[in-house]
């Protein structure tokens, strides 16, 4: 048997204020020079700080139709999706398909950075959205 | 300013049976030879995937004393935290506490594998339980 994932990618965290969220972890990471970008397919704002070979990536919806914005209504803030790299999303999601999975995305999108992405289902994952990612 | 996270130990993820969960991890990731675990200190059964430098450890509360069986009483099953390496708890409590960062440990105690380890309140990480570990 084959590993599937290559590893944690980045974990995304749903957050209010980007701003005030990026100093608090400015501090946790003792990383000053994040990363960030709005990426237009989630109409989010991403702070990203690399910790490790992964990223953690704070996002704030930029208006009410965004995901965030709408997780936000119903959820705190906190924890919002974990995010693995694999070879090959497509082949990756007919793995899954076949196993009874369910797709989000029965075909891949493109995400941030223009990468191939792909979320499975949080029924499918005991409840942890997950994101699947090709480099 | 140095970065004080060295990479992501692993995420936690709260289910209901352990062994429903492991084998959709084992589908998941690809692994099939997992590691289980009992973490005395938190009352959970522990199944340990490995992903790149970091590990996805799904937790099952034993009892009804555990963290984890609290935390299922009134959230859904999902992400639960997440754990960095740091070089030393101690010291990293005291940076974040003189930030002003409220920690749930004050002081390192043991955690599974008998390493140091320390909470951060959410209140301080938006949302996110965040655990530091020595390695």
């Amino acid at each position: 048997m084959n590993h599937l994932l290559n590893k944690i990618n980045h974990i995304g965290v749903a957050v209010k204020d980007l701003k005030e969220a990026a100093a608090k972890y400015v501090t946790l990471t003792g990383i000053s020079d994040y990363e960030t970008e709005y990426v237009e397919g989630q109409d989010v704002d991403v702070a990203m700080f690399h910790v490790g070979e992964s990223k953690i990536e704070l996002l704030q919806g930029r208006t009410e139709a965004s995901p965030i914005s709408k997780f936000l209504e119903t959820n705190r803030e906190g924890l919002h999706h974990v995010c693995y790299e694999v070879d090959n999303v497509e082949k990756m999601i007919a793995i899954l398909t076949e196993q009874g999975y369910k797709m989000i995305d029965t075909k891949p999108r493109i995400g941030a950075g223009g990468h191939k992405i792909a979320f499975i289902h949080p029924k499918s994952t005991n409840g942890v959205l997950t994101e699947i990612l090709e480099v």
